[in-house]
């Protein structure tokens, strides 16, 4: 089982913890206290021993952050969230504000006091450079003193804090890769020679399993051995994470010129660097390593993130068979809940159960890309939703049934989002409207041409175009990047209003325009695609990219009011289901069986 | 005749001035010095004694800078010229670099030696700080110093540069701007108040125009009075202009608390200010003024920046009326033309100057709001042309002629831009499926409905995605800002890639998508609209704003091939044609004739 239904985390438990961490705060001389969800390796997914902002508020949702002090205490969400969170925390403890309206750094700058001697304390190995920066300028008016602290004061009223991760790294192929590490680290260092750079100090977990090809299972469903590495420019490469992690076969497997140190070993190291040109990115680094550094490095992006995010052919190849495996397993699914459903005998929970195990049932599953979403009804409004026993639903006829999941295989990483009418009611008054509209959006995304250079924010509108005209939207953006057995939440591309990086060949990104309607049902349709340099078009005189999809499963046609497509749109959704239905139906078992086969030929004909 | 059609500048020229200034710039120890389109006001319209790239490279297009070095001169201009610079500029004397694929900064970072004591120099009163310090970040690793001159080099060798314009300030009516000069001012100086502030510098001429109610004619086509101010918290002004230049009846009229100074006080007065809280805008303010102020200022956006581009009610009703009234002219215009081209005894020039004259029929004509672009097949291409008696063309039939033009008058200022078939032969091949796509572009724009904060960005590509999915594109942003009597080309808001500016009610932007075939035609279909609050929409649930279209004029329906566009494309073209010709055949003498109403009819009956 890769997912429990335990409701995580206590409201109850904040007040005596608030309590504690503000004794602490007091003897520390704090007057405010920043708490962001992240840990040291600032990445999405934390281990259970980073999870400080889920200890103290309860809100256990992938983003957010705290701001303590002495009276007041305010939980910053996003937009996904907003739901959420008021139902996870203690709401006489604290506040809750939309992040997207309000950033913290902006509430900072209009609430703190402007107080001779006011000390706003953070800790400097959770926080980026850029971050920090960030808030020193908002608050340059104020007479505030923005203080890192030693120790973190949340640390050290922790007193049942776990253990960290101990797990071993392990070896991802090569030929799953389509590069070796060697030949990765010698592109890369030639990217640094290009520079002038000596080095470059990588702090993204992400950027060293890619570069080492490595793999770990410290956080949940993404497989990462959190760890930080310094790339030099001749190739070579300081890998910081317990030697005891490291099998002596894994390290021959990486190749030479890669040398394994605690990660206590890291500051000393750095400190040889004071007067070298070191590589940091201010948008992933901790603002600690400034310090080791003595504030002396090159400002810049980490050098492995856009070769992580052009994936290879062997990638895009493993992506295509992940995504065939992945379909045949959602379609099981879908065939049997259109059957099962309407009976009134199914919970979001039991729904979600049988998803995981016919994923399960491939042989080939190593987890899901993260917690499976299945919310019917109201709960599909819920954004983000991770359904507990605690609000477990039973699904109805009538239901529209949002479910949003993925599985991580070592070949790829798939994140597909269905909304399905539980059959033997009538649906919400609108939803065939709304869901039309988010199908027009879809479509209008997946059809994209777009030339080189165009970044993802000007995609971003056109699956919202049709919402707008309806005088609709949707909270959150469009697309996200997707990880090769890695991060289903990957950058540096996304398609959303500040997307700002040139989409490129290889990237993989979602396609996810979605309606809600607080209180009564949520729809999203969300497949993969990967942009790929679009065919020649008669007449056609620039070169244009476009997307081709990955996620391969049926679009339920009871949800789409035909009269509103277009000729074209119609066609796009009958060769996109002509294409799942060849490609699925042409599998056998474990994948396959004869009644989803039966279902597909159906849920695929033409409209 | 506000235009004239004299070749403006010579390439012949540029040889002997190249000389003289490199003897000048290796009497001050320049190894390289930046010669940009701007003057002390760093607007994009200068007076002859500021056009000193001009002077230098004998290109006269609207933006572009040079770098020049002992054996090296680069002229950088962007995508609209750079079919036109070749033209006008001699290739001996100038390498020309397109600068949207390598900006200035970008060459001056790869291009310039690093050696030891390299001096680059600048002339401080004619680039912004934020370029200076984006030039500084770029050249920081190169041992070069970027060092401001005293005295420009090339003001000394310009030994016959004219003089300063010397015109009186006038008087713009309070009606037509909708508030008055002391109302603006002390809104102004209300938000400086709010951010404790204790006074802003205004650097941009039409800030200065809109905040005290002033027109003047120092500039071409744009009514500016070029001066600087600077504003304080209660509301009081000091203008820096010639004070023989503002009259007593002028002053009585801006209101109270408004001193004339001679510009050359303005350091002296900034001197005072070392202490205080004084904002500038880093964008437009030329970097001399740091040094004024001692380096000490508050970094933020000129103030009156927002509120001027948020036009007033009266400001609005002033366009409607001007758009009418414009409308008309062109319509009698593209009536003539209709009849007359196809004869073939017109040329680029005759017809710009009888869509003048027809402009100045109207009797209210204050100047053109630039230099009519009248082009004939080929020259279409190119985006910004300017016909002279050098490259005058006669128009032909089977001609695609394209005319963008404006006019200025006290209540608004107008940008349009037809592309029509010149009867009698055919089209070239090609023409009429790309005037349908750039249609179909407009429509979407104008169409467009968005929610609060959609940045410029996220709707330049709704204009683009039709001409995208025929692998087709061009390259000039899709609609700029517009003021009200004053700048055709008015920030903060654009629809173009980099757009960030949020569209807010008031806001007058043009839609003018566009395709270039190099050598063949030319096609543009530009009209200008306002941001407006969108019709609520049965089953709409936020609220939603839209564009209401300012500008009046048919759209020659025989360059469009009527199978390409959507039922609803075909909607909104006839709503638009029924309500030009409701409008303007409503008309009479001295705007509407007989021949132009019945022409009309014509042109725009229903598809």
């Amino acid at each position: 089982m890769y997912q429990n239904f335990e409701p995580r985390t206590d409201p109850k438990t904040s007040a005596p913890r608030l309590k504690s961490l503000r004794a602490q705060m007091a003897e520390q001389g704090l007057d405010a206290f920043l708490v962001p969800h992240e840990d040291e390796f600032l990445g999405e997914y934390v281990p259970a021993c980073g999870e400080r902002l889920k200890w103290l508020t309860s809100f256990d949702g992938s983003a957010g952050s705290a701001v303590i002090l002495a009276e007041q205490a305010v939980l910053f969400v996003d937009g996904r969230y907003i739901l959420q969170a008021p139902l996870q925390t203690d709401k006489a403890c604290f506040e809750i504000i939309n992040s997207q309206e309000t950033p913290p750094t902006q509430w900072l700058k209009d609430k703190l006091p402007t107080k001779d001697g006011f000390v706003l304390g953070f800790d400097p190995r959770l926080h980026s450079i850029a971050q920090i920066e960030k808030l020193e300028k908002a608050l340059q008016d104020k007479n505030i003193t923005c203080q890192a602290v030693d120790r973190n004061p949340l640390d050290i009223v922790w007193r049942d804090r776990p253990a960290p991760p101990n797990y071993p790294a392990i070896h991802h192929p090569d030929a799953c890769a389509g590069l070796s590490s060697a030949e990765k680290r010698t592109n890369i260092a030639a990217t640094l020679k290009e520079k002038s750079l000596d080095a470059a100090l990588l702090t993204q977990a992400e950027s060293i399993a890619w570069l080492l090809n490595i793999r770990g299972r410290d956080v949940p469903h993404t497989p990462l051995a959190l760890s930080f590495a310094l790339l030099q420019q001749n190739g070579d490469c300081d890998w910081y994470i317990e030697p005891s992690r490291v099998s002596a076969s894994l390290l021959a497997h990486i190749g030479a010129g890669v040398r394994v140190f605690a990660p206590t070993k890291i500051a000393e190291h750095l400190r040889a660097f004071h007067k070298k040109r070191v590589l940091l990115d201010p948008e992933c680094a901790p603002v600690w390593f400034k310090t080791c550094l003595a504030g002396n490095f090159i400002v810049g992006t980490d050098p492995c993130l856009l070769p992580k995010a052009c994936k290879t052919k062997a990638e895009i190849d493993g992506a295509k068979a992940a995504h065939i495996r992945d379909g045949a397993a959602l379609c099981r699914f879908l065939c049997w809940f259109e059957s099962e459903a309407p009976k009134g005998q199914l919970s979001e929970i039991s729904a979600a159960q049988k998803l995981e195990a016919y994923r399960d049932a491939t042989g080939l599953l190593r987890d899901l890309s993260f917690d499976t979403i299945s919310s019917t009804g109201a709960h599909g409004a819920i954004i983000h939703y991770r359904v507990t026993h605690k609000t477990n639903r039973a699904i109805k006829a009538g239901d529209i049934y949002l479910v949003d999941s993925g599985g991580q295989y070592e070949d790829g990483t798939t994140d597909v989002t269905r909304t399905v009418l539980v059959d033997g009611a009538s649906p919400p008054a609108g939803a065939l409207a709304a869901f039309t509209y988010v199908l027009k959006g879809h479509i209008a995304l997946a059809c994209a041409r777009f030339p080189q250079g165009t970044q993802g924010a000007a995609l971003d509108s056109l699956a919202r175009a049709p919402l707008w005209a309806a005088g609709l939207d949707f909270d959150h953006g469009t697309g996200h990047g997707v990880g090769s057995y890695l991060s289903v939440h990957e950058g540096p591309q996304r398609i959303s209003k500040n997307g700002r990086t040139e989409l490129q060949p290889g990237m993989i990104v979602s396609n996810e325009p979605g309606y809600y309607r607080a209180g009564a049902f949520g729809i999203r349709i969300e497949n993969l695609q990967y942009v790929t340099p679009a065919e020649k078009i008669e007449g056609g005189e620039r070169d244009m990219l476009g997307f081709e999809t990955l996620t391969l499963a049926p679009i339920d046609k009871r949800l789409i009011d035909e009269k509103l497509l277009t000729a074209q749109e119609r066609d796009w959704l009958n060769a996109y289901h002509a294409r799942v239905y060849k490609t699925l139906s042409a599998l056998t078992e474990p994948y396959m069986d004869k009644a989803t086969a039966q279902w597909l030929a159906r849920s695929c004909a033409a409209i």
